[in-house]
C-alpha cells in the first residue's frame, strides 16, 4: 500500500521513497533474520510491478456491490433477520435497543451463517484414497471439513454430485462420506498436511483446489445436503475412537480463530464428545474471542436442538464462573428431584404423568445416554400436557425439567488465564473436589494480546515482557494441580497422540470429582508454519519438549506417562520456531546459555513428574 | 452476668430463670464435651454465690478514676500526647484532624506505651537456677520476658534490686539479665512451661508471682533500667544461636495478640533477626490486627533508630504489594549509586565528601553489616554538611541516602491469606524469582475472623465452613512452592526446634531470590491449653503431623528433612485437640473415618514431600 501510494501520490521522488522503505523494511525485520528481511523487499518489488490503474465507474448501476449480495437465508431465525444481518451490513447503529433480548442471552448456531469464502485454496476429497480414519475432521481448526456415516437409504434424494464410498469396516447399508464446507474453510492447510494418504503422493486423499473449481463441482449443494442428512446418533457409541468421534456433529464450528489454530480442535473434539449437555465457563483471551464474537455464535445444537450453553465471566474469575454453574446445577437437580417425589406421592397425580416421571427419575445418575434422553424428552411431553393443573410442586418441576438431564460443566481458557490470572481461581476450584473439568489450551503465550509471556512460557522462548528470552521455568501447574491427590490431571497433544487426548477427555468427564488438562496448542505466536500446527504437536513431544501424561486418582496406580522416549533433538526442535530463534539474532550468547538451560529444565520436569506421579496414590 | 441480671431485676421467679439457664447451658455446649458443660454449669453457681451489692457512691470525690492516673510519660513524642494519649482516654473524636499526618504515616515504637497491666499471674526470675537458654524470651509471644548481656561497668548505676548473674560461657566482665516486663506481660504462662529449669521442681529459674509483689520487688524500676542499658551491638554476631539471637532486642514488642498466641514468636524473632533493615508488607488477618491497630504499633527501632518500616494493603493482594517494595528499593538503590557515581566522578565534589561516598558505596552489595552502618552513618554526616551546595546530583544523593543500606523486604500474614485470598499472589511473586520472604503464620484456619476453615485445614478438622470435619486434604503449598526449583522453602515448628527455625529463617534471608516459610502456629481456634502453644508444637512434629524441612537452591543438595521419625502418636495429638475431638460428639462414625483418613493423608504428604525433596534438584 504504501508503494502504491508514494506512485501514484508522487508526494516524494518515488526513488528516493522506495529506498527509504527497503532500508525501513531491513531495519524492521532485522531480529527475524535475512529470510524475512528478503521476502519483504521482494514484495516491495512486487508491488512497483503490480501497480495498475483501476478505472472508478462512472455510475454504480451494473456494478455488483453488498447491498445485492445476499447474506441470510430465508428460513433464518428472527436474531439472524434483525440483528446479524443488519451488523454483517455494517449497519449495527440501526438497530434499536428493544431488538435485543432482555438478558443479553443470544440464540447458538449461527457462525455457520458467516460465510465468508476467505480460503485461497480449499481441500478436495478423493474418496478413491481415503482411508476413512478421520483425522482431517479432528485436526481442523474450524470443523469446515467432516465426516459422516450414511444409510443407504437417506442417499435415495441425493444429488449426483454427491460422492460416498462404503463404509469400512463394511457396516451394513453404510456409506462413509467426507464433507468439505468450501466457503468457511480458511485454507489452513492442516489437513492436507495430516491426511495419512497424503503420504503416498500418487495416491493423495486430499488434494488442493479452488472455491470456485469447488463450487463448479457443486460441493455447495453437496453440503446442504450433507447437513441436512441425519446426525450421527450411533456416534453415541463410537466416541472411544477418534474416528468414532469425528462422525458426530461439532457443535463448535466455524469460529474465527486464526487459520491453523491450535486450540480450536481440541474445543471442537470436546464438543463432539460431551457437547449436548454441556456448558462452558469461558475465560477471556482468544478462546472468548472466537467463541463469543458478536453476534455470531460458533458453538451450536444437533438436530435435538440439543447444544453448548456458554458464557465469558471475567479474565480472573472464569474458574470460580464455572464453579458458581455446577452448584447452581447441583442444587437445581436436587430440588427437582425432591419435587418430582412430592409429585410422584400425590394420589391426584395422573397416571401417564407417574409413569413418564418415575421413567425420567429412574435415569437420574446416569442422565447422559440415549435411553436418558429420550425418557426426558418423553417426561417434558407429558409435562406440557399437564401444563394447565394448578400445582405449585408440578409447575416447580416444570421449571426445572431441563436438569433431569446432568450437565458436563467445563471450564476453557488459555495459559495466560490458568498460569497466571486466574490461576488463584482454580486452584480454589480443584482444591474444592466437585466435578468440573478444566481445560487449558496451552500456547506457552498470551496469544489474544499479541504475545506477552505467561508463567506457562518455557526458559530461552522470547515474548513480549521476555524479549531477551524468558529466565524463569515453565511453571509446574500440572504438578501443582496433582499435588491435591484427587484432582485428575492431563497433559495432551492432538497431533502427537490423538488416542490419548481422547482418552484423557472422557477420563476427565467420567471421574466425578475436578479434572484439568493442559493441551499443548501452537499458535502464530511461535513464528511457525501454521499449515503445520498438528505436526509441530507431534515435533514437541517427540523432542521431549511437551510431556504426555495422565493421572486419575480412579486408578489403583493413577498415574501414566503416555509420551516415549524422546527421538527427536530438543535443540532442533525450539531452534525451528521463531520464538526462539529470534534470539539467536538479538543475543546468540544468550541464547546458547538458555537454551541449554531450557533443554536442562525440561529434562528435569519430565524426570521430576514421573517420579511424582508415582509417588502420588 | 445473665445471673446477676435475673437475679437483681426480678424480672422472672429467678429459680425459674436458673433452670433455664441451665438447660441453655447444656445445649450450648453439648458438642464441647462434658468437662465444658459441668466449667459452666460450676460457673453459674459459683455467680450465685457471689453475686453482692456494690453501694454507688453519692460523688466522685476521692474515688480514683482514669483520669487521675498519668498514662504517657512527660518525655513522650508528639503524636502520643495529641493522638495516643486522647485515644486512650477514649477521647478520640477530640482529636482534630490536622493533628494527623498528611499520608497516614505513624510513628512506630508506641505499642510500648499501653502499660495494659493485664496479667493475673507474672513469672518471677529466680537468677540462681538460670541456665541463660533464652528460651524463655523465644517463647514468649509479648517480647515481655527478654535477655541482656550487660557490660559490668554499665552497672554501677544499677538499682540495687537490679539482679543479674555472670554471663557463661564466661564472656570477661560479662553479666547476664532475665527481666520481665510484667505490665506488658499477658500471663499466658508459655514462658514458664517452657523453661527448661522449671523440669527440676526444686530448682526453677521461672516461678509464678503477681504484678504487685513484683511492683513491691521494684520490678518495673528494673525493667526502665535494663531498657536504658545499651542494646547487645555485638548480638549481630550471635544470631546463629537462639540463645545469642534472643540477646537482641526484640524490635517488635508488646502487641495485642492473644495470651500465648503462636504467631508472635516467629514475628518476634525476625525482627530480631533482621529488623534493623526490613520492611515488611503485611497480610489481613491476625498479623495486621496485632500489628497495627491505631495508633500505637508494636514494630519499633533499636537505640540507633533502626527498626521495621510495616504496611498492610488488601487481604488479596499482600504478596504482590511486598514484591513492589522490593523492586522499588532496587530501583532506588541502582539511582543512588549511579548519582552517586556522577557526584564521584565531578572535580568540584569536595575530599572529605568524597572519601565518606566511596567508603559508604563500596560496602554497597554487603550493606547491612556494622561496618557498613558505620560507613552509612558518616555518608549522611558528610551530606548534611554540604545540604546547602546547589548540586542537583548531590541533592538527588541525599534524597535516596538510605538506600545505601539495602532492605530485607517480609511479606507475612497467616493461611488463610497463603493458601486462599492471596495465593494467587503468592505463586506470581515467587515465580518471579526475586528476593523477597514470605512468612506464613499456619494455624490450618481463618483466626482472625473466628476459625472458618481455609484450604491449610487438614482433613477431619472441624471449622467454620466445615463443621462436619474438613472433608479435603491439607493444600501442598510449600510442594506447590518447591516445584518452581527456585524458591527457597521451609516449614518450621519453633517450640520444635528451635534451631531449625532460626537456621530456615537465616536462609531465607540470605537465599538471593524468593523464600516461603511456612511457621506451625498453635492458636485460640485449635482448642487447646494457651499457656502450651510451644509444646503443642512439639507435640505435632513428634506425631508426624506437621512436617519440618528445608528446601534450600543454594545448596548441592537442595533438600533437607529436619524432623526425626514420629515418635508420637498422631490418633492421641489430634484426639487431644478441641478442633479434632469436638466432632466425636457430633458424628461419632465421621471422626473415626476422617481421623483414619487424617492420618493417611499426613503419611502420605511426608513420603511425597521427601521424595520429591530427593528429585528436585
Amino acid at each position: 500500500m504504501m508503494v502504491v501510494y508514494f506512485k501514484v501520490s508522487g508526494i516524494i521522488p518515488f526513488e528516493q521513497a522506495l529506498e527509504g522503505m527497503r532500508e525501513m523494511t531491513k531495519k524492521t525485520f532485522k531480529k527475524k533474520g535475512d529470510d524475512v528481511v528478503n521476502m519483504n523487499l521482494a514484495l516491495i518489488d512486487a508491488a512497483v510491478d503490480a501497480c495498475q490503474e483501476v478505472p472508478v465507474p462512472a455510475t454504480l448501476d451494473g456494478v455488483g456491490c453488498v447491498d445485492d449480495v445476499k447474506l441470510i437465508p430465508d428460513n433464518a431465525s428472527d436474531f439472524a433477520k434483525k440483528i446479524i444481518e443488519p451488523s454483517m451490513r455494517q449497519k449495527g447503529d440501526d438497530i434499536p435497543v428493544s431488538a435485543m433480548s432482555n438478558d443479553g442471552v443470544i440464540p447458538t448456531g449461527t457462525a455457520c451463517l458467516e460465510k465468508r469464502g476467505i480460503a485461497p485454496r480449499v481441500p478436495h476429497w478423493n474418496s478413491e484414497n481415503c482411508i476413512q480414519c478421520g483425522i482431517c475432521a479432528s485436526a481442523c481448526p474450524h470443523a469446515a471439513i467432516r465426516t459422516k456415516l450414511i444409510e443407504k437409504e437417506n442417499l435415495k434424494d441425493a444429488p449426483k454430485s454427491f460422492n460416498t464410498i462404503p463404509a469400512k469396516p463394511a457396516l451394513a447399508d453404510e456409506e462413509f462420506k467426507v464433507q468439505v464446507y468450501c466457503k468457511d474453510c480458511t485454507g489452513c492447510g492442516v489437513c492436507v498436511d495430516q491426511c495419512p494418504a497424503n503420504k503416498n503422493p500418487e495416491k493423495p486423499a486430499l488434494t488442493w483446489s479452488s472455491i470456485e473449481k469447488e463450487e463448479e463441482a457443486c460441493e455447495l449443494v453437496n453440503e446442504k445436503f450433507f447437513d441436512e442428512l441425519p446426525d450421527n446418533v450411533m456416534g453415541r457409541n463410537t466416541t472411544k475412537t477418534i474416528k468414532g468421534a469425528m462422525l458426530r456433529k461439532p457443535l463448535f464450528e466455524f469460529s474465527g480463530a486464526c487459520a491453523g489454530c491450535g486450540e480450536t480442535p481440541y474445543v471442537k473434539l470436546v464438543s463432539q464428545l460431551f457437547g449436548e449437555n454441556m456448558i462452558v465457563a469461558n475465560a477471556t483471551g482468544c478462546s472468548s474471542i472466537y467463541s463469543g464474537t458478536f453476534p455470531t455464535i460458533p458453538y451450536t445444537t444437533n438436530k435435538e436442538g440439543r447444544g453448548p450453553a456458554w458464557a465469558n465471566s471475567l479474565f480472573e474469575d472464569n474458574a470460580e464462573f464455572g464453579f458458581g454453574m455446577r452448584l447452581a446445577v447441583d442444587q437445581n437437580r436436587s430440588t427437582l428431584k425432591t419435587y418430582v417425589e412430592k409429585v410422584l406421592s400425590n394420589e391426584k397425580t395422573p397416571a401417564d404423568l407417574k409413569a413418564a416421571l418415575e421413567e425420567a427419575i429412574s435415569h437420574f445418575e446416569n442422565s447422559k445416554t440415549e435411553e436418558a434422553h429420550a425418557a426426558q424428552d418423553k417426561a417434558k411431553e407429558v409435562l406440557a400436557k399437564y401444563k394447565d393443573v394448578d400445582c405449585p410442586d408440578l409447575a416447580k418441576v416444570r421449571e426445572l425439567q431441563d436438569y433431569f438431564t446432568d450437565k458436563s460443566v467445563w471450564i476453557i481458557g488459555g495459559d495466560g488465564w490458568a498460569n497466571d490470572i486466574g490461576y488463584g481461581g482454580i486452584d480454589h476450584v480443584l482444591a474444592q473436589n466437585q466435578d468440573v473439568n478444566i481445560l487449558v489450551l496451552d500456547t506457552e503465550v498470551y496469544s489474544n494480546t499479541g504475545g506477552q509471556a505467561s508463567k506457562s512460557t518455557p526458559t530461552g522462548a522470547v515474548a513480549k515482557f521476555a524479549t531477551g528470552g524468558k529466565r524463569t521455568y515453565k511453571k509446574n501447574m500440572g504438578l501443582m494441580s496433582m499435588s491435591y491427590g484427587y484432582v485428575y490431571v492431563a497433559s495432551v497433544a492432538l497431533g502427537a497422540d490423538r488416542a490419548q487426548t481422547l482418552k484423557a477427555f472422557q477420563e476427565a468427564e467420567a471421574y466425578k470429582g475436578p479434572s484439568i488438562i493442559f493441551a499443548y496448542a501452537p499458535c502464530i505466536a511461535h513464528g511457525i508454519d501454521m499449515s503445520k500446527t498438528q505436526t509441530e504437536q507431534k515435533r514437541a513431544v517427540e523432542a521431549g519438549y511437551f510431556p504426555l501424561y495422565r493421572y486419575n486418582p480412579d486408578n489403583e496406580v493413577p498415574f501414566t506417562w503416555d509420551a516415549k522416549d524422546p527421538k527427536g533433538s530438543y535443540q532442533e526442535f525450539i531452534r525451528s520456531e521463531g520464538r526462539y530463534k529470534s534470539l539467536m539474532k538479538t543475543n546468540p550468547e544468550a541464547a546458547e546459555a538458555l537454551y541449554t538451560q531450557a533443554e536442562e529444565d525440561a529434562a528435569k520436569r519430565m524426570a521430576v513428574y514421573k517420579a511424582v506421579g508415582e509417588l502420588m496414590r
